[in-house]
């Protein structure tokens, strides 16, 4: 049928904003769980509850008789939505992919108030800052905007934002927060209402501390030790092993985080590793040197001046580089 | 059409409850498979059944002549719940994602009896506890309720809850248990009727007996032999061998289990091997420097000593470990 | 519109089975291919095609000047599955998931014969026993059974199971075998009819012959040559490269199969590996120590007795648990 | 609406072909790109455009007025294959899984020329011999046939089979050939016309010199310098460490190609890295042996022979290795 | 019903486009995030907006009374699309798999003038050049065509190409550009009006200087000090230990990019390694060698020559392959 046709106008007509003036449309957002917090691809997947409130006074018109409040189930919700039904389009703007929804439903008041209930799972996307990796605070975030209405039609209200403080095991959570603001956008001249929820979220270090900052200075530790041994052939292949370990400490760092242009403080720990060791290889090859060309008295000056230089020097800058990254 | 109008009314007639007291709504469970145990997510998927029967006394009239029950499959059961039907919008609580189903019907007796049958599939999470890992047990669950009722109007009720005790190859389960209460969310007034069905499965150990308690003792046992060996050089260079293979340890157990805030029987198992690995190196290097020193009675008895501390002080702080872990 | 009423009645009418005693319901399965084998999941996708065919009477009458035969394609078989044209409700049972349907029609013969026929595509699960692996033979399933009539209404029968047997590369199957039974739920007191399919398959185990255990004993064999070097410091050093290699095939194997709570073959021969290699570790520190105190007689039989006692024993043990296991 | 009244007829009668003798259906198949070759899997994704014409004499008749083609795209197709417009029932033999449709379109001529238009994705599968591994020569195909029509019903012609020679950076694509054939099933009697794209490519295997062979053979040409090297403990500690970094390289290849029943050149290129420095750890020790029994001559004859039979043995053994495999 | 009825041919009126002569489609792309940019696959995926805009005067005519702008919503879109509101059926020409549709809307002006909105997500893909990883430039593409319809009946049209310049933290992104081309297929005698939106991003390539150059340059310049080493046993040892961890670079390197058929500069630097290590390790066998002959004199100036030639030509060597390479 004809789009200039009388009937197909009647179909569409909740298309329009119920009202001239913007409509205030509040949103609660709750989450019931945060999982597969991805740090390489900075996203994490939301498990959560939406509801959606507004007036629109063309439904408020009952007879009598009629139940006191309408409710629309999942299929029948979908069917009526931006049909009979006025629907603000809300989208969710920095979600990767298409949001799951696992229940909805819709409720009508007598006065025409509108009640859209929603549980939602969806992979979303922040910009995360690893400089103080693992002793990092995140802000996860579910910013929402209209995607057809801007602020002349359209206004947000933050009725709440909740969760728990218990999201996830590995990170300790502050109570959420919601923002509404207004954004502008370079190719459009309107305005888009915004509401944004945020939750700021401390990683809980423990594992790390354990699995490995704990072996990496026990390998460091362990290089000290060779200004202790004698025999340069012990020195070196000591020397050597723990370089290698160094490594594979290098590339197992290297499956945790995304290719950051910056250093990570966790990064920073490598290299002082990697720094380190190659300076004991350096300083006992020209200790063998010095040995070779007969300065016994040099040689030992060295040898015994290392067993206190490195660990000093080490503890230092790992003092300073907390002070940097982390202080 | 306008909602409004008379038509739509009685389209959407069955979303009012069938009662006006809460509706009894009896839930049967039972577990058909469970697989993708993920112990880094703590997920798992579900292969299983869910039985719902209530009583509708909107659909007991019956014409005469017409069949004694009427079976509806599949796609015909999803366009008629919510709308010829009435359903309690019941909801996995603890879902990861959304369920598939594989099969559903709903059968209507001619006094009203609803019993609506589904099989599905679906990701569920719970929160385990690692610290006695791989000496665990966990319980696994399937929370319902319902999305849209509180307990004002639906009230579940559990019939049973079956599932084999032969689930999965790596778990032994105790029969599952079926618990019926109330829910309470910060961000509403109503009480939510909620069914939670709990299966306890005791995770089999054997296999990291074999594949990795017997090769990290083996590891942890050679180190002992250092003492015995009497050139400086090979002590070291043995030593600093084993120290890297425990290191290949600690990251095959950081694929076994989330970055958790505390430590597992499995973590403390490498960390111990750490240390006594580490003692042992610095052990051998003090004895280095007596001999170097002259001190060879000293030497002796630091030799002598640690052939006995080693083995004596590991086996007692693994037993320590144990009660503090497992006991 | 209510479903008391009279047009709705009609509309459901194919949901009851053509006859009152049980109706007969012939399957085949062909199997087209089998892949993505996952020995860590005991899973597999099978894509095949299911053939079905019953007689339902009420499709039987015809009007003069008809096709003879009735067909619908895909989305027009969906349609009429369960509200037009009766249907089985048949369910994979040990299906992972939801299947995906390729393509599917329906032929409706003059005389009421309903053939349908489906290509599909699905992951199956099936118990499977490692002991003997990679020596292994498995056998691969394909359970129906209807998911809404008891074995009073639907009686599955079987015309065929047909597969090729070069199905897949790794695998040698022998002709699929079909089994019809019956099946008793401990929730339901009715039986249900069931169809299974069956195909036994023998791993081929070539690559694990070179792949695996050839360079797993020729690092077993390498070890045999350490009782033929004079010097403890080289003995050492080969015991223990050789003992970080056994550790890496440990970690490897660990890739290959779950976490079973039994041992199999492979991993018997991983733990042969590092108990012979310990226990040359033992002896040579034995060797050494009864060196270092004079006993250079008894030394020297200890040398020459572990030239042949190892490798002996390493052969018989082998032969042992080759007849315990794979016998 | 039952099967046997007037108006339901009509609506299924496009699903009889359109002739009495069999429909000459032509196909083009054209592809876009081919991604994801899985060697492991011996699957490929192929995105294209499949193009189908056959003429339906009942679409012919037009009312004069109406426009000279009739275009349907996407939804609108989908709703009318199968009921108003007659369909082939074409589907892809070896595809795995279901594939997607990016775009359709459907144009019929007012001769009733139906010309069927279709971007697809799909992951396909042959079976692939790597025995040349990397230096192989596959061939990448698309099998379709009809499913539901017999020979008898529908007969394929190849229009064209078009493909850029480009279409993936790793390999070298001859032309694609289409052929037309008739495949047989045990299970049918009816025979079905086929229809076979075919794309040869051969593997560029630059790669792999650089990446596997080079280093590889590094470490093969650094074996041989072992028996330069005077000192036993140097020659074992040597030959052990380039024994470890063949596993290292053997568990890489592992990661390359399936579970193979045969042996690849790349295997075989493993295994006798394997062979040559086993070989040399055994030469070295009875050469160590021989000196320490006093044989100086003898020994001596061992090293010098062992430089040039070595490296000798192995380029032999490589070159007909690549006869074999490769010739 | 048939086609050739009066009432289907309303239904489909839509399809054919508004005018005689080509319709002029504009287009506004623009980036919200690009994604998962993988170098193996060549991939990378988009999460932006699509405007599309065109005028169909058969849209135009309205009653007196209507709203000025006629709006629809998701899935009330994807019903008129292609029936009652005709669509140039544009297709993402280097896009792998389906996009997904996060929201869309159509507004239908006055005056005709058609603007459709859609927010998509989906994964594309772009021949990349890694010669100079990974300091290399990219470009990435969205490129749009008709479906459908020749550049006779639809010619696209450039309005904007949007995006911010910090989509993607491991890379810097130039503006994009929109080309309109036309593109031809050997298939098809029509020509294809093209849109064509390109970024230019360049890879941040600080996390390679740290994580990869350092620890790699940190080995090589480890490998020179084996000159100033005096024993044999510890130049060989010490040479070894780094051509292992050079190996392990290598696998780490072999996950980066695809199997690429020339070689990259991340791939030089490696094979570099591979060329000084070994080379260093003929040099100190020859060294050796010529000790053992008692030419002590030639021997010291091998050594100190090396312990210049090395370092010397290793940089000259570097420098030479950047000027090569990235120059």
């Amino acid at each position: 049928m004809l789009l200039s046709q009388a009937g197909s106008n009647q179909v569409q007509a909740q298309t329009v904003p119920p009202d001239d003036g913007p409509v205030k449309v509040s949103i609660t957002v709750s989450i019931n769980k945060i999982y597969n917090i991805d740090t390489i691809a900075e996203t994490y997947v939301i498990d959560g509850y939406i509801n959606v409130g507004w007036r629109d006074p063309r439904l408020a018109l009952r007879k009598p008789g009629q139940p006191e409040t309408l409710i629309y189930f999942n299929d029948q919700v979908t069917q009526r939505l931006g049909s009979e039904i006025w629907w603000p389009m809300l989208e969710f703007i920095n979600i990767i992919g298409v949001r799951s929804v696992l229940s909805r439903d819709i409720e009508i008041e007598p006065n025409g108030r509108v009640n859209y209930s929603e549980r939602f799972s969806g992979t979303f996307a922040s910009d995360m800052d690893f400089r103080k990796y693992p002793f990092d605070t995140q802000t996860f975030e579910i910013k929402l905007e209209s995607f057809s209405y801007g602020d002349q039609k359209v206004v947000l209200a933050s009725d709440k934002a909740i969760s728990d403080q218990t999201l996830h095991e590995e990170w300790t959570f502050e109570k959420p927060k919601a923002v509404i603001g207004t954004h502008t956008y370079p190719a459009f001249t309107e305005k888009y209402s915004s509401y944004r929820m945020e939750m700021t979220g401390k990683r809980k270090h423990d594992y790390f501390l354990w699995q490995f900052f704990f072996p990496l200075f026990m390998i460091i530790i362990s290089s000290w030790i060779i200004f202790w041994i004698t025999d340069f052939g012990d020195q070196l292949s000591t020397a050597f092993t723990l370089m290698l370990t160094v490594v594979a400490f290098n590339f197992y760092v290297s499956t945790l985080l995304p290719r950051l242009p910056y250093n990570t403080f966790i990064e920073i720990s490598i290299i002082s590793g990697y720094l380190t060791i190659s300076l004991t290889i350096f300083v006992i090859v020209v200790h063998h040197q010095v040995v070779e060309r007969g300065y016994e008295f040099a040689a030992q000056r060295i040898a015994v001046a290392s067993r206190w230089v490195f660990p000093l020097g080490y503890v230092v800058s790992m003092i300073l580089a907390q002070k940097i990254f982390l202080g």
